[in-house]
């Protein structure tokens, strides 16, 4: 392979929203999977685990005081609270990151995604969305870990949150899992191969100085 | 699968250039064969045909009195000479796939591309290079049916083409042709996932009035 990428070229920053239920977690988890050199970034939050979610991959499970102290301390890049609960993008961690060139993809609330936007419009924004709300009912309701009234928290949040998806750039409609993590695959491998991305002085030497 | 196109949306205009030898007939071609509702126009020329190639599919072959007439009548979007030989997209062909909300690929040089974008800036401009000057020189030395002054020409007209690429928006190093044609496909299903591209109405109305 020809490495066209440029030279201390700086990561990508792919940040993903959706109201919960849409499938934003399982998308985001695979598209690293499947797409060499792109990261999950991990946020912290003060939510208690869900069964199965592991500290220091899914989240960073704190209590409210260290949020509030990192939080005061400028550490995160963007926090939002979203049901009750804080959480935030580290900015060291995401940095590093991105200077080493690995692109990162963010899954983050719409408040959270905003702020980010206003200072890093470079970043690509993407939403995703579920079919319908009926859908998103349902998909809410298979995942026994919430409690109705949890449920129906999430859903009249879930409305509040589709009320920014217009500042996205893409939109993905969540209607066949596969598809949809196609769609995001292509716009990470898409977003790679725009002109601004390559190494322009390995073109213009192969082509066009030589002549 | 909900729809989530535009109703009335207007074809996208992809447009690929690339110096002769780099693949982009291949790519084009393979590319339509891959992603559904996404068609290659077929450009007029007054080159004699290739072995193996059809009038109405691979090119509209005419003479150059009959190509002349018609771009006196303004009936190309763009033409170029390129190798001595007359090349023009048909205006008519092109609006109607578009207006019949068809994606279409134009494979076409970049004097004609630059003609293009000055007119239809919403185009998505893709720029296609080889690996290096010797693959591509090679490349055309298997090209059997080209003599070798003609590759000659090729090679020094590759390198006056190649002055363009930055006004290009995505570029593809075809190195390995499944890897580029795979580059390619995600350019076309990202850029349909563009925010732009998708019914607000039904959005709006599924998610946002509905409350």
């Amino acid at each position: 392979m020809v490495e066209v990428t440029r030279q201390g070229r700086k990561g990508l920053l792919f940040v993903v929203s959706a109201p919960s239920g849409a499938g934003k977690t399982s998308l985001c988890q695979e598209v690293t999977k499947i797409v060499p050199n792109l990261e999950h970034s991990v946020s912290f939050t003060t939510r208690p685990p869900r069964p199965g979610e592991t500290h220091g991959k899914n989240y960073f499970f704190v209590d409210e005081g260290t949020f509030q102290q990192k939080r005061e301390r400028n550490d995160f890049v963007e926090w939002a609270e979203v049901h009750g609960h804080l959480y935030g993008t580290p900015r060291e961690l995401l940095m590093e990151k991105l200077d080493k060139g690995v692109d990162v993809i963010l899954d983050i609330d719409s408040q959270g995604a905003m702020q980010l936007k206003k200072k890093y419009k470079e970043g690509v924004y993407i939403y995703i969305l579920p079919p319908s709300p009926e859908v998103l009912r349902t998909r809410l309701m298979e995942r026994k870990s919430d409690s109705p009234e949890e449920i129906s928290r999430r859903l009249k949040k879930a409305r509040e949150e589709i009320w920014n998806y217009r500042q996205y750039y893409y939109l993905i409609v969540n209607d066949d899992f596969k598809e949809a993590l196609k769609k995001l695959e292509s716009i990470v491998i898409a977003e790679r191969t725009k002109m601004r991305q390559l190494d322009y002085s390995w073109i213009e030497e192969t082509f066009i100085v030589q002549r």
